[in-house]
């Protein structure tokens, strides 16, 4: 079965007022993640951020932010007009709308540019891309009304394609208990003092939600042989550098991309990878956005994938 | 201005009889072009082969075998369902139909699947993809009719994406003579003994045609910076092979594909560049398909893309 992995993300910040997002009643997020054919399936909350894991993906909702994650067909898009019809959108001081490439992008029901002729109906952005058209690649839509980004707001992506055989047989199997896969993916040592939520989807499929304080982490594994694909994503940024290549280590892909804000990656050097696209570039907001693309090294003769 | 410049393919043998495909008349190729929103643009010919330049691309016939290579939007499948419409289907012996990975598959008619739905009312083939999905990649539908390829017909693809900035001005430029740019493309060297024929299209582009008894060889060139592309084909095989670095070196691509039917190309290596994928498949017609991509290992900071 095939299952576009691959994610669309959003993250919106509102000036701050006496009306925190948080103080916004759980039925508002459900609205707001239905709006593009998602669900919610848990949540975990501490007093700086509340963390919703999705039937695709992920949310997470802060005092005065949203990031919100979606993979598979769903339009995001329509959860961020949904969102600003539901709070005032002159509160808005900055809007970036990302959609990373696709396996198939002719399944998606909308391209990015369907999605930004859309949002710009309502924000008056600017897009880019990041990475050629024929290699991986980032859309990025950008909004922002007065607002400079701080150097310290950091957030890191790590994405991994096509993970080693023998990882993806593990996560396939879903015979596996909580406790054992959290070992698996070394949360305890990448992640100390974070609380976690997490969900096994049948037949396969792994989604996690970490927080500690105003920190937060998400990963997400689709483990089909042919189309599979790990996200990483986390607002440490440069405090969880010294564990990146670690992580790719857990699932030895065939290739992995590094989009990170406020925080330079572009100089890492990595063993048994090559570095093969590299881009920076920085957003009215101030934000400066790196793209990497790393691809393995040592090769072995590919499968053919047969068709029906 | 966006060209999708990835082509498809198809190559179709029949039966030998007294009936040759070169007793054709010219209009039969018109209508099979125009079938798929194609134009002949131009014709060259000895006893062997007509090659037809087309407007997107190339259209090649022998005695027993048609080659016919286009780009754009067109809808190649269309033009088989036209042939086989004029010829007897049972004379067929091998239908191959390919179609590379596009910069912009959202932008194209049809996939690939639909193509292959169409074809399956008259062709009982099957299909295979080479390459991952994320990466470069060749769909392949084959049928045969108790067909054995003879092991000396080989055929040699050589894809190459984002050429390097100087070439591709060159190419913009368009103020070059069919001369120069002879010159430039090495075709004295490459191919002698060959005759030409070739179009320097408005604003840009450049397509060539070469036949030398019954050998062929065309290259395509599409030059526009961030979707580059230039294809050479021919059935001189592994007898090109001397000189498929010299032709790469010409444009110094950001990546290059190598894509040959019964000449082995997968253990060779290339100065400055790294093999990424590696594929072998036998189709059931006895065809030895080799598939590779190569990409540049020095690597400048990359420009980022500005969306309207």
């Amino acid at each position: 079965m095939f299952f576009e992995a691959s994610e669309k993300k959003f993250e919106l910040i509102i000036h701050l007022s006496e009306k925190s997002l948080l103080d916004l009643d759980n039925s508002f997020w459900h609205e707001v993640v239905h709006a593009c054919n998602a669900s919610i399936l848990s949540e975990i909350n501490n007093k700086y951020v509340k963390a919703f894991l999705l039937s695709e993906s992920s949310l997470f909702v802060w005092h005065d932010r949203v990031v919100m994650i979606t993979c598979g067909t769903t339009v995001l898009a329509n959860a961020i007009l949904k969102l600003i019809q539901l709070i005032d959108s002159e509160v808005i001081k900055s809007l970036i709308y990302q959609r990373k490439n696709e396996y198939n992008s002719r399944g998606q029901i909308t391209s990015f540019m369907d999605d930004i002729s859309e949002l710009r109906n309502v924000f008056m952005g600017s897009s880019i891309r990041v990475g050629n058209l024929d290699e991986h690649h980032n859309f990025i839509f950008s909004f922002e009304n007065n607002y400079q980004s701080d150097i310290n707001d950091e957030t890191l992506e790590v994405l991994l394609y096509h993970i080693c055989p023998e990882v993806s047989h593990y996560f396939m199997n879903g015979n596996y208990s909580s406790e054992e896969i959290r070992g698996v993916l070394k949360l305890d040592e990448f992640f100390p003092d974070f609380i976690f939520d997490d969900f096994v989807f049948d037949p396969c499929g792994y989604s996690l939600n970490g927080i500690n304080g105003s920190d937060y982490m998400t990963i997400h594994i689709t483990p089909e042989e042919s189309i599979s694909y790990v996200s990483l994503e986390t607002n440490l940024g440069s405090r969880f550098m010294k564990n990146l290549f670690s992580f790719v280590n857990i699932f030895m892909p065939k290739s992995f991309d590094i989009i990170s804000f406020n925080n330079s990656v572009s100089n890492y050097k990595y063993d048994d990878y090559l570095l093969i696209q590299n881009t920076n570039y920085q957003l009215d907001s101030g934000y400066d956005i790196y793209f990497s693309q790393y691809t393995r090294i040592n090769l072995s003769n590919q499968k053919v994938h047969l068709l029906t």
